[in-house]
């Protein structure tokens, strides 16, 4: 962890270097990943099934590709009752929030006698990958699938790794709650490549979305255009502002929320109190102790966490637009008031009650979000994001009359006569 | 020119092909890019310079790196009066039409007390890039400025390559009229560089969108993540749907709009009568022979070109949806019907009287569409490819004793006990 005081001389240097700190990890994959894709892509189902048995240890001839009724009905008995209540209740109030969003259409016709608008409809099919093994979360299922079924969205599939056959009975659950159509056991860039081609076991689809590791982040990179992709994330981050009148002990469980996620996530304090940084400094080694994921947990504190004294929160400002973090809570006084002037966050979380990890579960708002300063131009995950626009334009004769001149002259003075022709012909 | 009929045996397969028929060139220049990039961002100007020198033919040094305002004043002075008015037509239209785009904010309180919204807010700082030679479009100016500076973008930079010194005169007025804050005369990757990074001359943006040939195509996606950008653009390509009551002159000079662009740019007819195809292919031929554009309109044409009959336009509507249409005109009777059922496309134009050229200019909605069967997923350029929203949560003591024990419940299940204990510890 280190200390940074905005009133010290070499702050600026310091916090931009703190900017600028490269997390992301470069697995040097993109060979092996397009290796694969062309693979599944020209033998299909040959390739996925070989690179299947390979990388996950099992038979897809003898499992079948996708997961039974029965292995879901399985894992429903397995999931113990409060964990399946707690499910639903998160999936019920994710489903509230984005069917807020659906957006409307548009349809005016203008001084001119021209009409134009535009018209919302939901992507056909669309594939989500959950990965295996520790970081499958059934969270991530709901906050994924939800959007795409209030979108609107027909065929909504799950492709997930399930190495040596185990698979994971609350991602089954959460995927059943959520309306996904089919699971499939495969998991990897071959998932993906399948996904975004399809073979004759698996059915392309439009958008592909889901977090994934470095080769799966690599699949979607390279497929984007074939296919649409969610975004490109990198490790997940937080940003707690508050002042002395906080409970240490709250804003170093917060932090640490941050940092037991993976060795590369970052939390950083930004506080007008040194004497309270240090009391949460000192919280933040006690509840470390007592952390099964304090490995994770402290390494990531260690290498990327930052404790941030500025003189005022006016100062704390363009540190934060700066950063443009994934979370920021305003744990102060009047958060809406701070809120109101931050410009880039991917999500906030207001006030001293509402810890980020309430937002990752139940709160409603899509805990898929911008990292790594990319919430400057993008958005966390939304109904939106599985459906399209269609634009459209009816001039009818007297409209054409009235605007098709201005057209012919621009396509004139562009150098493209039949443009220019396709207008004058019907004046 | 291909011709299919609906009816025959071989058709499906015949359609297959069509619609997977790959018409993007591999230019394979990323390596070439990747240098580009590397260079711009570890030597900013000095890079910058040097590669302008090389590929453009100009010294920044001596003609400064941003376009002056005697330059613009000078251009304004060049272009023809009815071509500033046909400009300023197009200019106030297409900003009618985006203001109405503008996305609403969302802030409510549910039954469990819980606050949560979200919040939309600009990008602050923008690129636009502007190719230079053929391709200098000041429509494209337009469509790509405007819905940014509806959208709120503070710094609205335009970058265009000027080779041995020319400036396009049109271009400069339609970044004036659009409100572009700064033209520089750089181009190709090492301008989508030096606007991602930043450099001694540029500062760096958020977002950058625009066309671009092969070099600036690759760049914008090798800097995908580190900047937003617009999408993957291929050749333009259009579908006229019409049936035998169109006039055959109109629909081959729609045809021909979109063949002249380039020779990978395709048009393909849909009609229910092969008579009425016959005459429109006649049409083709004879317009063609009058054209300046006649090489590359053929050329595509050719090679392209496809004229599909149908029995119905019931029929017609499944291969509309599977070639997903950048553009598709309805030239029929009940165009609002035919419309209604239709599924992907990225622009209709309604109506015999409603040329896709009149949208390219003065129509409202933008010209920046989704191409290569890319509408499946995403939608033209619009006001909110300039916004971002954050999400926000509130939940308040009382909303946390209300949904905080689900949350800590999925922290437990999840295995991270951080963020179960960030929830426990305020209830």
């Amino acid at each position: 962890m280190q200390r940074l005081d905005a009133r010290d001389a070499g702050f600026a240097a310091a916090f931009t270097a703190l900017v600028e700190a490269r997390r992301e990890s470069d697995a040097g994959v993109a060979n092996d990943v397009a290796a694969i894709i062309a693979d599944v892509r020209a033998r299909g189902d040959a390739a996925l099934f070989e690179l299947t048995a390979k990388f996950d240890r099992i038979d897809l001839a003898t499992s079948g590709i996708e997961v039974s009724v029965t292995e879901i009905a399985a894992a429903r008995a397995q999931v113990p009752a409060a964990t399946t209540a707690a499910l639903e209740l998160a999936a019920t109030r994710i489903r509230a929030f984005h069917a807020a969003q659906r957006p409307a259409d548009h349809d005016a016709t203008d001084a001119a006698g021209v009409r134009a608008g535009y018209r919302w409809s939901a992507v056909e099919a669309a594939g989500l990958y959950v990965p295996g093994g520790l970081a499958s979360y059934p969270s991530s299922v709901l906050m994924n699938a939800i959007p795409a079924k209030v979108a609107g969205v027909e065929r909504l599939v799950m492709v997930t790794p399930t190495p040596a056959g185990r698979l994971n009975p609350l991602v089954l659950v959460a995927a059943e709650l959520a309306g996904v159509d089919k699971v499939y056991r495969i998991g990897g860039a071959q998932a993906v490549a399948a996904l975004a081609y399809g073979t004759a076991s698996i059915a392309p689809v439009d958008k592909i979305v889901g977090p994934g590791n470095a080769w799966v982040a690599e699949a979607k990179r390279q497929l984007y255009g074939t296919v649409g992709i969610d975004m490109v994330a990198g490790p997940s981050e937080i940003v707690v502002v508050s002042d002395a009148k906080s409970n240490p002990e709250w804003v170093a469980a917060d932090l640490l929320s941050q940092a037991e996620h993976d060795r590369t996530a970052q939390s950083i304090l930004i506080t007008d109190s040194v004497q309270f940084s240090e009391a949460v400094e000192a919280a933040v080694e006690h509840q470390l102790a007592a952390l099964s994921t304090e490995a994770t947990a402290r390494a990531s504190w260690d290498a990327f966490g930052a404790i941030i004294i500025v003189s005022d929160f006016d100062a704390a400002l363009p540190l934060i637009d700066r950063l443009a973090p994934e979370h920021i809570e305003l744990m102060v006084d009047a958060p809406d008031a701070l809120f109101a002037r931050i410009r880039h966050a991917g999500s906030a979380f207001l006030g001293r009650h509402t810890p980020e990890a309430a937002g990752d579960y139940v709160g409603g708002p899509n805990h898929v979000l911008p990292t790594g300063r990319r919430a400057r131009f993008s958005s966390g995950l939304s109904v939106t994001d599985f459906m399209k626009r269609t634009t459209f334009l009816d001039c009818g004769a007297a409209g054409l009359a009235v605007i098709g001149p201005a057209a012919a002259v621009l396509a004139d003075a562009e150098g493209l006569p039949a443009h220019a022709n396709s207008v004058r012909i019907r004046l």
